[in-house]
């Protein structure tokens, strides 16, 4: 036997006691019929964090952004920016091209999460009939494939200073927004400010079991109900998720500088090895993601190193690789691409379970980095 | 103060306590990572139950119906079949069509919810550059609109064969197939032993808080998990959800036939009123949907007596038409069209409440029917 | 060898020696930079025609018809009524569901075109977030599978009223709308007076080779012209197909009376007959079009008529039922279903083709009509 | 008055005369029925040519493509991989996600027109579910917006053994593909050797008035028609126009080698002038379009650049900038951002015309680039 370090995802955190006991003892409706109190209360919630004046509970952030883009980019032969790296283009099907027709146009990510301004100006398109018409820019904050980093300040400022200028409505995927603002010690009304729409997780750092929110105006709240609708997102007693949300606003969100605290030791033992075979970039990290890069013309492949993470060989417990119960450390964790490892903390991750995770990761990192000497 | 007896639809059912219970202590994980216990174990059992290979949880019963049409019509420019008083045609926004580019074809449905299989056969389209290409039947059952009709088991067998001759696949929207089951007295696996897949909801009769689900084959449910991501209809710890609808599977559905038994008294209190304005077709009574047909050229509309039973009036708690504790009582009902009430009986519903729901319409009816004369 | 008089369609016309001339010796220019005057010429005359702001020239009548739905449904989750007998849900593979995502929705259509204007009215959807949205009615005049009839003028000027009450636009399949403007004996712009659209085809009974085109208002055009291009329907010196087109306004729209003459000399000829196997409507007989009706329960199929029109068996020859060349003649038919066959009567079939072909068509409904008895 | 040397574009040449008597002296019939005998000769010729099974004649090379896409990537949610600087991409609205649901993802054009071998094969999606489904690789040779480039042979082969490894078709935009073959001295049938589908058109360099042909496998082009049907570019008797491509494929092909030899005549004086403001790439001068770039940092505008060479000035016909009528002359030309110019050599551009272009381009090039010093 061995003790698991499951460190793929902030999506593998389980409900607390205290959104259980919300689950089963919160008032429930029919929120098709629009008489689910808990999910009422939520969507109330959120919105007024945000700032805005409305919100939607759905079942995913895949299904959130969906809703976002089919909303904004509701007329035909519509174009929404997303960046080369975003969610949206990467890890949601391009769903917004085979579900809503949205020609889905990338913009390159910057190694922050932006992208150049100037490019998106040149890049929207005008009345030329040669051309789809430019109905959104998207941004992700923080942005995922560039290891939970968080979008400037300045820079969602200057986007938003542009696509005013061209009255293109901006669409955060914020599935990390409290993250976000927990590094900038911002409020969250504060960084969507001039976003038109937002689409935050409960269901990753937050802990809670399921859900996401969209956020925006009354008007476009209103038409995102008929969007969720017909893609089969309405649920009934949905209460019993909004319940857990609602707690994990209250309970969890707090705790989540705490798993940036510890993303941030990870980061500075993996740099502290000097290890030929694996970089981290400490000054870049923002949140609860950490990302290990692998040289470029490397033998070594990242699958190669999750898979040796998750395993134990003899010498690890017999040596000091191991709990003290004498059981083997195994650290899940996942890859982007063959040169890129991704570790997440969340609240699951306690601070003796990083000090395990530290262990094993210094002990295969070695071991393989004196391998590929 | 009144006495509310909501006989709108059986999706306001809320959770028991057995499947509160099974929501805060079943096993969970990350369902996208396909590592949910609980939503594996209830994936299994409902196929099982039904006979099929494989099944797949979703948020709700739009969902289900809207991924077996994108699987089964996956190729472009196909035509699926769908009754004209189908849910699928009036109640989900014609999303096959708007999501999935689907041209869904209407077959007018016979007041038993079957529809003309010469009818079907002779508007199967073959392969001439000017049509679509037919690829789907679906049938309903129970037939919501119809009044909770239940299909014939030889309108099914005589429907798969043509399917079959043609080489169509059929979807069942089983939304209410426990219903139907009970009914016929047949076990799930016969019901729907031809068709190519079935949804089954678990939020309606059943009244587990959220969730549906879609069966089929092996290599349908792995081309459906697809459609469910592109949607957003991933869920993380959906195994809260699926804990409840396990319980459902168990507990509740041996008591749908009590619902059936208390829709039939309802319907032959009504009939026995032998009033003009309203009538209902006792004979066709077969599940916990009763329809109130009004005449078609009198002036009075389903609206007006939806609204009627909302409302207390002095002189019913004056009278007899009140509780015990002397409060009035108020009926919840829906229409479909001016001209017909549907009430539907749930798991919610006593025998007490059947009484009181009882007394009530009585009056109201029978205040109404004097009116119109 | 054989004499053949093709009366399949009116689409397998051929330009006249004027649209020849005219399609070689008329200006040209680029027409997607808007330089092809004699596209614009067309485009200006069609719209003056019918009473019109603008004009659009377009490839064919499926895809006239295709950019009037795009347009008029621009929105998501759109619905658009259509006739279950029009050229639009039968013949153009539903491409406004396929391509458009517009949830195609069907009216039964009475023999004479027209459809119910209460069940059209009763089945309006509004803003319940479980229905699509009603966007567009269509008509089809003449209506084709119903045999050529023209649409009363009475049913379109109650169909306007009704649309106007609901804020609905009409689009007319008028793509033989000259023929029904000959039969009625009235100018387009009034048969086309409440129609917020229009599509006409010019390669029909009008001859030109190739062409269509849609009308309608400044701003339906300007969007129509964006889809035209979406969907690949811009070409570049149009001005050869449009000169075509503007002869065939001048010239042959005049001769679609003297069609419809003959076609109504066919009709008569069969009627008297007095076949059991073979029936026309003389009364409905309104335009080019002849349908024959086969007994439903005969052994006779539409598709055996077909084929033995288009053999010569040596009786034939040996008899009268040949030309003055003593060639055996072929008569060239379609049918729209087994028991349904449609000639049809255009500019290249003179009064020597229509007697070769009621000679030959006498003769084998006559032997038909014996073995089946 | 002034003389007018059109540059815009390839696509506004007109009609040869052979072509007009072709137009007007072939057989015609109704290509719907598949009857049209001229349309059949050019879709055997074009496919011979091209060494392919099937051709397609369509309205546009935009339909060619489109359908190319819709055929190739026939099932759900798949991707299809196009330059970032392609037609498909940039001037076609991004039809294919809009009409056909498909994404459409960008490699970066590198100056040739080619792109990096590695991104894409690093980039194609497997079957992770979280993923689209990539079905397709498109080049564009010659490539229009890198300035009518020819795609090395070398490039296509390794594209070729990239693309078998990963069971990957290649569709190549050959709008201009016969420039390319000119270009290359190579047969058709070897440049396009190993792709499985080719558009190209015939009313460009090659001066017919209107039309394209998609060409591929028999099975391919079967699927292309049905798509040509629904998107409504099916047309009657196309042989009008398909009598003028023949006579292109006979007659222009072999003269396209002289549009680029007056193409680098020009690009070679515009080298010469030695001006700061205007640069030309003359060793990748490849086929008949002559790009100009302006510094990214000048004042100048591409637009000011096109509309200067629209005006006459007084100067200009009193020195030497005229025509031996003493006519002023006007260039016409286009620009794709406010940095490049596009010049196009076709047909109609005869030795004179270069040269009053080239007199008139030199007076206004200086004269531009002295006022920007």
């Amino acid at each position: 036997m061995a003790y698991i370090v499951d460190l793929r995802s902030d999506t593998v955190t389980k409900p607390t006691e205290a959104m259980k006991h919300a689950m089963t003892n919160s008032a429930l409706g029919d929120d098709v019929y629009g008489e689910d109190p808990t999910v009422n209360a939520l969507e109330s919630k959120i919105a007024a964090i945000l700032g805005k004046q409305a919100a939607l509970f759905v079942p995913s952030g895949t299904m959130a952004n969906l809703i976002a883009i089919m909303v904004h980019c509701n007329k035909r032969g519509s174009e929404a920016f997303v960046g080369n790296l975003s969610h949206i283009y990467k890890y949601e099907q391009g769903g917004a091209a085979h579900v809503a027709g949205v020609l889905l146009s990338t913009l390159t990510n910057k190694p922050d999460g932006t992208f150049d301004l100037q490019e998106l100006e040149s890049r929207i398109r005008g009345t030329d009939v040669h051309e789809p018409v430019t109905n959104l820019v998207t941004v992700e904050n923080t942005h995922n494939v560039c290891g939970g980093k968080v979008l400037p300040l300045k820079f969602l400022d200057d986007l938003s200073a542009l696509c005013k200028r061209h009255n293109l409505p901006i669409h955060m995927d914020g599935a990390r927004l409290f993250n976000a603002c927990a590094h900038l010690q911002q409020e969250p009304g504060r960084v969507v400010r001039d976003c038109d729409s937002v689409s935050v997780c409960f269901s990753k750092g937050l802990s809670a079991p399921v859900g996401s929110a969209l956020v925006g105006s009354y008007h476009f709240i209103d038409q995102a109900r008929r969007m969720r609708k017909m893609l089969g997102g309405g649920m009934r007693q949905a209460g019993v998720l909004a319940a857990a949300a609602i707690v994990a606003l209250d309970e969890v969100v707090p705790l989540l500088k705490l798993d940036h605290k510890r993303a941030q030791i990870l980061a500075k033992v993996i740099e502290g090895l000097f290890l030929k075979s694996f970089t981290v970039d400490v000054e870049g990290q923002h949140s609860n993601i950490v990302l290990v890069r692998l040289p470029p013309h490397s033998a070594l492949a990242a699958e190669q190193v999750v898979a040796r993470l998750a395993q134990v060989c003899l010498a690890e417990t017999q040596g000091d690789c191991k709990t003290t119960n004498d059981e083997g450390v195994i650290v899940k964790a996942i890859y982007f691409n063959s040169k890129t490892l991704r570790f997440t903390i969340h609240r699951e991750i306690s601070d003796e379970d990083l000090w395990l995770a530290i262990m094993k990761i210094t002990y295969v990192f070695k071991e393989l980095d004196a391998a590929a000497a």
